[in-house]
This record gives C-alpha cells, sequence and structure tokens, in this order.
C-alpha cells in the first residue's frame, strides 16, 4: 500500500448515485401525475445505452465540447419518439431531463463520504457538467469539497485530460489522487495517468441483469465493499 | 429586491477571511520558532500591496497567465531580499508561501455561510487558485458548495470572463448569480455582468488605518453588516 492519497475523486453515476432506480422512479411518478403513458423502464436503460455513443462522438472530435445535458437532452428527445412516446411537452421534455440532477445516492455513499471528508479533499470526478453534479449533491446532501465536472476540462473520462486535470488543480502530483469507482474501464484510465484507485462493486447498478463490473479485474490500490468499507480501510 | 439568487459568490481575501491578522500571526509564530527575526506585518503589508500589481502584469498581457500561488512566490522571494530577512531556506519560503493557505474566517463567516447553505448554491469567486481555497476552506472548515478559483477561467477578477463563468458553469443566468465582497470595485465589475451584488464592510481589513471600502458606494442589491446579517436579510 502507498502512501495514503491527499484527494479522493469518485466516479458519479453508478458508484455513488443508483441513476436507473432514481430515474425510473421519478420518471414513472412523473408521468403518472402527468397523466403520460410509457415504459420508463425501458426509456431509461435506451437513455443510458445512448450516454456512451454520444460522448464518444465528442471525444473523436467528431463534434464539438458538448455538455452532458446536452448529450442527454438530444438522446431524450431522439428516444421519444423512437418509443412513440405522446405528449410530453418542451417544459415536460425539461424536466425530465433534469431527472440526472435528482438521482439518488446508494445508502452507503453520503455516511461514507462524510467520513472521508474530515481526512481528505473529496469530489466528484464524472462525465457530468458542474451544474448537473452541483444539484445532484445539493438535493443529495452529498458533502463535496469541489465539484470536478468535464466541463473544467472540456474532456470526458476517459480521455486524460480529466484526471490529470484533478491532479493540476489540486496542485497534487497524480500519485497523490485516488479515483474511486465501481468500473475497472475507469480505473484502468486513471491507473495509467498514475492515480491510486479504489474499486467496490455495484453489482445492480444496470438492473438485476448485470454482468460486468461485479468484481475487479486488477489488483487495484484498495478493493472495497462499498464506500463505507473504502473509509473504514482507510482508518477515517 | 429582485428575485432572489440561486447562488452568492463571495470574494474571499478580506471578505470572507482576515488575510492580514491571519498572516501577521502566522509568520510571526513561524519567525519565533525558526529564531528569524524580520518585521512580519511590514512583510505581509509590502506583500499584499504587490497583489494586484503582480496580477496587472497578467490581466495586461504582459505576463502568460499564472497561478495566484506562483505570483506570491515571486513577491515573496523579492520581499525577502528588500527587507533583507536573513536565514530562510527554501522549505520556510515554500511555508510562509503557503500562509495564504491557512487563512482564519472572520468570525461571521462560517456560521453565516452554513446558514445560507441551506438555501443557496455558495462558492469563493477569488484571485486564488482551486487548491489555495480549497485547503483554506477544508483548515477553516469553510462550507463551500464549489470553488471559483480563478485558474477555472485562466483569468483575475475583476475582468469579466470570472463572474460569466461562474453563471455559465451553474448554467444560471447572470442575475441568478450574487457577488458578495466587502470591496465596491469587486461589485462594480460583477454589476457590469448583470450579477446581483451584496455589500459587507470590513473595516480593518487593512488594518486601523484603512480608509477605503469603509461603506457601500453605489446601491447594492442587498448591503449587509457581514455575511450573518446577509443571511437574515435573505431570510435565512
Amino acid at each position: 500500500m502507498p502512501q495514503p492519497p491527499v484527494a479522493i475523486v469518485f466516479d458519479t453515476f453508478g458508484t455513488v448515485v443508483d441513476w436507473r432506480s432514481s430515474l425510473i422512479a421519478d420518471l414513472s411518478a412523473y408521468g403518472a401525475k402527468r397523466g403520460i403513458t410509457a415504459d420508463w423502464q425501458a426509456l431509461v436503460d435506451a437513455w443510458r445505452a445512448a450516454y456512451q455513443p454520444s460522448m464518444q462522438r465528442v471525444r473523436s472530435g467528431e463534434r464539438g465540447w458538448t455538455l452532458l445535458d446536452d448529450l442527454h437532452r438530444a438522446s431524450l428527445d431522439r428516444l421519444v419518439k423512437e418509443q412513440g412516446i405522446q405528449g410530453l411537452t418542451e417544459e415536460d421534455k425539461a424536466h425530465i431531463n433534469l431527472g440526472w440532477h435528482r438521482l439518488k445516492p446508494w445508502p452507503d455513499s453520503v455516511p461514507g463520504l462524510m467520513r472521508l471528508k474530515t481526512r481528505f479533499i473529496i469530489g466528484p470526478l464524472s462525465n457530468g457538467n458542474v451544474s448537473l453534479l452541483l444539484n445532484m449533491a445539493k438535493q443529495a446532501g452529498i458533502p463535496w469539497d469541489m465539484i470536478f465536472g468535464s466541463d473544467l476540462f472540456g474532456h470526458f473520462k476517459p480521455d486524460p485530460e480529466t484526471y490529470l486535470g484533478v491532479a493540476r488543480l489540486l496542485n497534487l502530483r497524480p500519485d497523490q489522487v485516488m479515483m474511486a469507482a465501481a468500473h475497472n474501464g475507469d480505473l484502468g484510465a486513471a491507473r495509467k495517468c498514475g492515480l491510486q484507485t479504489a474499486f467496490f462493486p455495484r453489482p445492480t447498478e444496470y438492473g438485476p441483469e448485470q454482468t460486468k463490473d461485479k468484481a475487479a479485474e486488477q489488483d487495484w490500490t484498495i478493493v472495497a465493499k462499498d464506500i463505507q468499507d473504502l473509509a473504514t480501510q482507510l482508518g477515517v
């Protein structure tokens, strides 16, 4: 085990918040209130499936820098048509798109982060934009010290500008920063940039049929059960 | 009074923290411990006097973008020579330069910000860099939601890129953001960018002989006694 990190940054969608259950519940309640019929679970799963391809167009340079809020909205507009969802006004679609700002943390997230905050700098390092991550933190009580939205870097993970950008803004060496995520791929990219790494699984992030990221696939600096266990392993 | 803001950003040096008393106490204690003789008050006052001229060289384009930490260090090196302070090692100078990361809040700052945080997004909008402001917040218990360091914008106040950059990152209109400062000039620049403004005086920021910024010089959106009073006037 190397020297403990000074800062720990967290992947957010799936790692800190349960996007799938949150969005399905949020949109189902909103649809019921507005009298709009849809298979909200199918919409949510298709929406998330559009996430990586939409960012890939930015990463590859096919599309200029675009906020995740705007990528989400473009995907939503397409899926509403494809799934034949009727009766949504502009106001409805704007509200639904902000569902990503209203995601709920996993039960261990806020208590674990409160413990970690007493000894480490903590922040999200997410493909979400600052306003999304900040609104989420305010609504859910997530006690970040600083918000590392992708718009600070003009890059989405796993581009190295994101991981190295955190170290630069904190005036730390990369090995003084730990990336924490429930996704092996994110940690692999962080490790290539010299960051320490912490993995814990979120085996139902994608629902009961999830097959990937159920366990650590490399010898990450720390492998934990969840954020509370990460805090315990780091001695806080 | 317009609609209340969604976010309130605070000037930091002088407005939230008492840089002069903090630095004089910090450096005097350090000098005593290290057996180094100096007129620490004179060093602190000269150091702060170098602040605006050093940033002006960046604002004017004479010097490329430079972190405030690095401007502070260049000024310190010059002043140590000018004031004939003997015996400082490289480690001493690095420690002294980080004195700006260890500044202490005015007594009303943390309790007032805790109240404001319950209803508003709060952050520093300072010429300090992110790492300076974040280290200060961690040491002093300042409960910021987000750190708007000047390095996020590559500009120092009063350049409009700073005030408008906050609105952009928060996805807010400028009039949904309030700039709070003990400095009329800062608020004048923020108002020109369309932000709401809040003034409260810090009449001893520069010591007992201070003559400027003792009172509001325009009809700012709010004029308060301090941050606690600002919270009261905003109904929290």
